[in-house]
């Protein structure tokens, strides 16, 4: 173990009972996407007394960017903390559970942000020995399309950087787990709005309306050919019409109905021919049924690709360890959920992991997103021990 | 001309503004089905003075049914008239718009009163010139399924009846004209709702799902078949799905889906069918998506059918009276809509015919069951006279 | 009885088994539709000693046509047999079964021969005393679209007729009965085949072809929808694919498919929107689809029309004879085969009705272009007389 | 280089040219799987000389496994090469095309048998120098399910294998290029045939039928569902509908109809689920149409699945040799197709590798199972070096 390894991992574990109690300072004072004014200038403040550049209301946001430039020559190494919550009123019973009502950090960005502050502290307290330049990314917005990712992206944050890693945590994995993805690791996401404008009329005399749900109905059973018929099996595409509104009583032939729904897809090649799918079934109902059909669709977060290289690095790194601060690496199957971490990856090479942070005696942990959601505070310096060491490690790499 | 005719067509002339009179009066006043107690007060008021035999609160309901003896032997014919509203706002500019807010008179059904109580008074005056028995029918809630009909025959008001006789006035047959109909002449109706439970999940995950979103559009699509391949095409069979209620957004598979909608024929013979076929067709989606199904499926009113030796006596009676007192008989096509009165002829043998009552000025009447439907008053004369002459003819056969 | 009247039927009686005997040996050289050249000569050699005028070869076919001119004036009326035979091979085992291999008479076009020649020949010797003039139509090719009617219509044949009057003889009514239809009675249809092209590949690789077959089985699910949604249903609307053509093995994408089907109408007015929604149906599927389709769509044989006037009258002039020379006359549902004297009546009043032929001691007789089927001959003298009788009084009407 | 690499890579080098003619030779003499007798006993007959164990007629068919027992001890490593044809009449315009009509070697079986005949006669004659045994396995019947491995699995012929590895050569992969497959590799299949029989009848009274081809479309588009709602997206089923077999005319309902398919996956705890829900689909149709459905499913080879440590292990053992005897170790994605040869690997851990072998000058090559496939011959030293080497590594692990 390097002298510089030793000296960080020591710092963070005299530094864990400060994170845990900023995460719980985070999680009783939660803000939605966009609205983040108070966790953002709480970070701000953390970061005042420290010798490193920040820069506020980054990327159309209200992130927060921090330089800490070594000593020593080196590389630039981003590595991305998330700070947002989510519209959805905790139910958990914890002491330090939400004060803000209607809002939760249910997908454990309070967490991500407490090792995070706690990482860069001591990175920048071990700047004489540091080669090269860690930027430390904290991100708004990450719930919410577009997502923060991508005004960073576009504001110019990412431009000198040579990798960038990120870290989950995920209750659902077992604390002392490290999860791996390589290449295409988290699904690319487009959602679409559907109205078919028929005419409507007496139930008892359809051939003087023109029935917009029987239209709609065809167009269901029709899109399930997108993925049985019409994309590589290999790619994972998944296309759901997640809703299907007709309200109305027995009499009356529906004059319009709505359609909603999202498509996913593990290849980034997949984007645009699912839609064109999707749009040639729509002009195929807008022609068989005489019907008028307005779609909206909206591509979202991309398909988070893990670089080859990068994951092989962190592997290593983490690999060396299993035993030590945590206990093994495994290697996980593509995740169906969507991360607007795919955004720094479009640019940039590097990483997304997961830390497993299962509570204690837990059988069936609450997912994310759920009003009960809690996460386990040994992950974090689990998540301060891995990310700094794979940062001193790709500085010098 | 026969000098009892002339007589009541002299009364009925006389006593036409009254008529008017009672039918604004009633449109004012509008009750809901199986609520109209104030009407059925109304009515037997009306009827207090008069030499004829009452009965109230008939059928489960507010009916009043009155019978005029003649004085000489003869037959037993009924009329019916129905005095329920509906719950619709009214939305016309009547002086004598509705009194009863949400509540309004938007299909005739004062107007069969007014004319009907007017008739039964005229009769009443000339019962020593009348052969047998009138019996007058006053159903309440013909709107509401089961109907009040239902309950008139089951209360064997008509076990004794040789024949019964009824009128609806429509705005869009001009005023006039009697429309005639033989056979089956109103569609009979059976209502449905279908409720798909599956079970919920994420959009990205269908395979930990059951979509009962799908099944409910593979269910739709399948329905097509009862008309298209199940039921002879000469029935006339109609079913609609009305409603598809799967509210909801992108990213969730639906857990639960309702249909509701309404099967409709122009032969009782089709009303079990439909429904087996219909039965059929859900089983085959509990079978093949693992659904649960709930079918709440309800027999409603019957086919209206006008027996063919009864409308031949009234085309006769009513053709010798063209270019009198109204225009021309006609005959129409089967209706798609449906009528309680059906369930009278079931059990007698009679005819239930329109009698045209478009507003003056009018190219396109708004149509019954419209927050501004109107009737033309001048129509409620052609009513009395036409179903008074039938009557006195119908006493003698 | 009239004179007249009476002097024909006695004819008809004495010469029954000329009428037999006539129809068993057409029965045995039976011609195939547009090819009937012996058929027409033993017609054409039949009238040649009678004094009536004789065209042959009329309408595109070897259709013969006889005016039969009474002494007195009067009016035109034309009646119609039709000669043809089927590509069936006969299967009975009568002693003048067929001798023409694959060809037979299975419709019973030689009885509506049989009758017709000798009631002409009856006519032709009542010469003096008939008014008006008699048109004795032997049409050629009924079987096969567009009709042998057609062609008669198109010459001119029918163009100083008064009225025109035609029988089929069919075995599932009962011997004795004529069942006469009116207005719509028989189906208008049209014919249509589907070719769709896609791309054919590897089963197990949709995503490089575009398989036809589902794209086949979307349109056949879809075409539901004309009859159970677009169309009138009272007008009794048949839309059928008869056939999916997709032979292959487990592991190969269908390239192309082929549907082939029939639509069925009772109203004329629905010939044009049943192609037009198939039409859009189809297009519907190419967008939808990326296929190529071909639509080959034959109008064929119009609604059978029989005027109520004329109807009326031959009901009139039947019902005068019920339990004379047949039992009864029955009123029939409209029949959904098609029938080329359609043509006649889109050009000239008339009615074309049914005598009941089922064989004797038959429970269940075969049907119509069975190799089985047959006639009971004692229907021939029903037929000569009724249409007889139908016709020396419409001359005089 | 050990030397006794070198020693077998001269061997192999010496006898290039007796490979390429006994590649020509077997390609000139095909024989359809479980009737290859000539070239069973052409293997036989090669193997008389040498110092070799060989049994005979194994599995059940013509196989010929052959044990080259070294004088070392070592472990047990086994090498398979198929050798059936296909029923292909072969246009190709080789010197040495198939001399037995309709049959034709189109899948490179030739190819793998004669370098594997070279390569056991060289271990053969190295046998001294040996660690271990080498059993070399002629495989019968690839092409045909159940497949020629089923019966050498069953047979014992791996019993007390420790390592199997075979190897298929492609024209589509560049010559020089190795293309390696590590875990789910072939995708496993089930065939099927679904007969839908209901009840024939008249295109336009189809109340009366009941409609078989309406089945069948429904059920084609309801068996869309099961890969795009009812699968793992990342298992990469496929379900094709290949055939739809409903000929016919425009006229007549379909009494019956008869739908064939095959079902791929990459995983093979998706075999029997992809079986469930093709089932419930199937008995959905039976109870929705009220027909009856005969469903023949036939479980087919399993998904070809190479173990990570082997892999691994030829992947070091080759990387080694990029550039020398070939070019390059490429990886591939999983392929659609399906192999025999899984049925070694459920048994005994291994790999199943691709020699690229795309004949010279040619832009696009035909594929396998067309009759103008062909190979470049280059490629079966390539097959001969990479087998050996890894064969001499495997037995001294």
């Amino acid at each position: 173990m390097s002298s510089l390894q030793e000296q960080l991992f020591k710092k963070l574990e005299e530094k864990e009972q400060r994170m845990i109690d900023i995460r719980r300072h985070l999680h009783q004072h939660p803000e939605l996407s966009f609205n983040e004014v108070e966790t953002a200038r709480y970070i701000q403040d953390f970061y005042k007394e420290l010798d490193v550049d920040v820069l506020t209301d980054v990327g159309g946001g209200h992130a927060v960017v921090v330089d800490i430039k070594g000593d020593r020559p080196g590389r630039t190494i981003g590595i991305r903390a998330d700070f947002d919550a989510l519209p959805i009123n905790e139910e958990t019973e914890l002491e330090f559970a939400s004060q803000n009502e209607g809002i939760m950090h249910a997908c454990g960005h309070d967490a991500h942000t407490a090792y995070m502050l706690i990482l860069a502290e001591s990175l920048a307290e071990l700047k004489s020995e540091l080669a090269g330049t860690v930027r430390v990314i904290h991100q708004h917005a990450e719930e919410v399309p577009p997502g923060g990712a991508k005004g960073i992206v576009e504001s110019g944050v990412l431009d000198n950087l040579d990798e960038v890693y990120g870290i989950h945590v995920f209750p659902f994995v077992d604390l002392g787990h490290i999860e791996l993805h390589e290449k295409e690791s988290y699904a690319g996401r487009s959602n679409f709005d559907i109205t078919i404008q028929g005419k409507g009329g007496h139930a008892a005399i359809p051939q003087t309306a023109n029935d917009a749900l029987v239209a709609g109905a065809s167009l269901v059973m029709q899109l399930q050919t997108v993925v049985s018929r019409r994309m590589d099996p290999l790619e994972a595409v998944v296309v759901t019409v997640g809703a299907f509104e007709a309200p109305g009583g027995y009499n009356v032939i529906q004059d319009k109905v709505t359609l909603r729904g999202t498509a996913r897809y593990l290849n980034e090649d997949s984007r645009v021919p699912v839609y064109n799918e999707i749009k040639k079934l729509v002009d195929g109902v807008v022609a068989g049924y005489g019907v008028e059909v307005d779609l909206d669709y909206k591509y979202d977060y991309p398909v988070l690709y893990n670089y080859p290289e990068q994951t092989q690095a962190i592997r290593e790194i983490l690999t060396k360890q299993e035993g030590t601060y945590f206990d093994t690496v495994t290697e996980g199957k593509p995740l169906s959920g969507s991360e607007d971490f795919a955004y720094y990856l479009t640019k940039t090479p590097g990483n997304f992991y997961i830390v497993g942070a299962k509570p204690e005696g837990v059988e069936t942990p609450y997912p994310n997103h759920h009003p009960k959601f809690d996460v386990n505070e040994k992950a974090l310096l689990i998540c301060a021990k891995s990310m700094g060491d794979i940062v001193i490690n790709r500085l010098e790499k």
